[in-house]
């Protein structure tokens, strides 16, 4: 069964900017779906700022494994209720791959619980993406490093919580240096945030960056079925214990009664 | 210098439940706030929800060098405008103790990212809290275990983050067990998360949690200076690269343009 | 493809009691091997202690995708050639299954680095296996927590390292807990601890152990062809730098030398 | 009470090579010393590689809190017993700090159980050590990041299993990156590994990098009694249970029998 993998783009560059509409005619949601769609595997769509509900719906995210998130200077306009849809199904099992600015989108510091801030430089230097671990599935098929000609530099320190992996260490002709891969899991759901895709140059262009957008979907789906309960948070009755009980000293619920929370 | 450890109590049930009055008379947060005061090297003071701001004004948590949190039922009822400030001031480096069901009040779930639910069972059945590194400062001076009489059981799976380090684990006489003892790190900041200490059984009047709740004091102090510039996101100017650089490509921001975020 | 998966058994204990050979005729690595063979995706096979060097040539090993390692009394009995042959294979990508008393094999303690010691008694009581994240790919299909009627007690401390995730802790009749489930990753391999499987009970014939054990295999298994290289330290020549550079300051190694190490 | 710190350097090139020699009259392991000796907090003292059991006796050992290790060209030279003795007092809670080519000496690999492999270059490029987290106890007192004007380059991708915290990122001028500070736990030591530090340039007369090594020794100082038990794998009898039990099925060790491994 393919992956349904949903491409959600701000699409305010695209329309306000000149440069990145010559970059990205179809926005960069629509660059990256067709990146995506050279993975049999994968059946991409997408979504935007603009649609009715961002077009995030109840239904649409219960339809999605694998969410991409690309946002930059319309992250406050995203509407909180959504942003909590967001962060439930990524709980509950799909999975979420943010893009370059993305660290700042509101749905990425939720998950991580951090500020997510950075140092930044837009200046098309060049970037050298290391692979540290070259056996992760997300850097299948690469070389030991991917260099991309023209950048924005994102610079330590990144403020984010010690990840699970460290997949990727950029180098910047600047001097700086950015863990430009990383991996996170929340709940069920499974994080990649990867650093490259400045709206002005061509990175989602790059046939190694495409390739690393294709290797984090099939990475990050989750194939179990979506954890629905797991913001339950259930009361075990004493009759129902696993082992024989006597209710001991005193309560503050009665039996049956809801827990707070 | 003595560390400032501030205990904030919700200060609810002590004033609507007798059992709870009668076993902490001075409030929880008294009793916590007593214990610690047996280090010489802690100095103690107490917050509650009903104070102004709850307690917990700019210039209090700037003070504050580590934060203990217990609430309840009241959860709900904290202002927002004061989390993000506790949110903020971990970030910076301040220390956070989570007590109990403080599993889910806004502030730890804000730093974990995830629903932190659990099970739960109120039988006052027994509790093994069994230490998995005898080494690690949170548990100087324990056994290889602690067991505590009657306790509320908190049972897996707790949706958390995978933890820095797993310093406790629980065995419960109803057949569960819960991962007791957690640490994490938010940008400065160290938080510890101790689950025993249910109100209506003497849990913080026992010698050894007393103990557990000293040593998680000491080491979530970071006495490296406030980090305040953690939430910045500074752009670095070409001309203040640490290579030469020169300008390449086109741009999106004009010199000196703020970012957006 | 299928996976390649080969069942290391010790085979000792099916010689010598009668107990062990009644529940395994076909040896515990053979009852394994069988469970294994249940799911098409993967091509079970097993190696004793008694073969020729073990069962584990180079030319079986490289053909293996997922190694499963029983042992007990005979840990000293096994190679320590044999042993860096495993671990190199380890590090290049094939995954490994450590069961029960293989906590104490040399294969283990050396990718763990540590002691690997615990509590044990053996007295048939009762083991419950909750499960930590159900969504994990090892926890496939299974309720929240199985059952295990006889086992012999693991107790903690266990002195491994924090592990990459805690898929499984276990409650014991008798009072203690174990993190019964623990991944690791050493170079491009996966490791996974599984605690349950003691010689005296049909553990391994157990419905739902078995689905762990095909469900560890398929996690295990990493496609990405072998690392071989992973144990070399390249010199990177002055003119084969990615940036120019020339050559400051004295220097150890003249051109082409061999580092040390 | 003044932490005991070891610094043990293996005492060859200084002996072989002049531009060594030169720069270190004491040797680098006396260039260490004394810098730690500008701490009041700790106490400094050296072992060689030629010293009877190379100065690491079970007595210097044991009153050793934090080990500093230093070695190149020699490593094979160190006896695997004292090897073994030193792995042992770092599960019982030495602090152990690996520095540059130690990447590659007998005890890191043991306690890492991974290659420890890297890329390098002798060109006396410039390294850039940036600092991840600002507010960690290693890198109190250090700016946004550490200059090394002449370095050998040591280049991802490094070995080692994903770390506890990774501390320091460099950059090089000839375009790699390195993971440069990381920390480890092994039982009830920490380990922390550090990279600059070749023999033909003056990196240890640094300031900073001084500074670094007096935090980092601070740091790894574990406090607690040394873990002697950490290697038992001790039986907990039937009658000794924490919960009554009576002996259930079969068994394979008679009563008092000592386990196997």
């Amino acid at each position: 069964m393919p992956i349904n993998a949903l491409v959600w783009g701000e699409n305010v560059h695209e329309q306000m900017d000149e440069n990145v509409r010559a970059l990205y005619p179809d926005g960069m949601h629509g660059a990256i779906a067709a990146a995506l769609a050279e993975d049999a595997n994968i059946r991409p769509s997408t979504a935007v700022l603009q649609d009715h509900e961002h077009g995030l719906t109840e239904v649409r995210l219960a339809a999605t494994d694998v969410l991409l998130w690309w946002g930059h200077r319309a992250h406050g306009e995203v509407s909180d209720e959504v942003v909590e849809r967001v962060q439930r199904r990524v709980w509950e099992g799909m999975g979420l791959i943010v893009l370059h600015s993305g660290h700042y989108s509101k749905i990425f510091k939720r998950l991580m619980g951090t500020p997510c801030s950075l140092k930044w430089r837009e200046a098309g230097e060049r970037e050298r993406v290391w692979v540290i671990n070259r056996s992760h599935p997300i850097a299948c098929g690469l070389g030991e490093h991917v260099e991309i000609p023209n950048t924005e530099m994102y610079g330590e320190p990144f403020a984010v919580p010690e990840p699970l992996e460290t997949v990727f260490v950029s180098w910047y002709e600047g001097g700086e240096v950015f863990r430009s891969g990383l991996t996170y899991q929340r709940g069920a759901g499974r994080i990649f945030y990867f650093s490259p895709g400045h709206e002005t140059y061509p990175i989602y262009h790059h046939k190694e960056v495409q390739q690393i957008l294709r290797n984090a979907v099939n990475w990050a789906h989750n194939p179990a079925p979506a954890w629905t309960a797991i913001t339950n948070a259930p009361n075990v009755p004493i009759d129902q214990a696993r082992e024989p009980l006597v209710q001991k000293g005193p309560r503050l619920h009665a039996d049956g009664e809801e827990g707070f929370g």
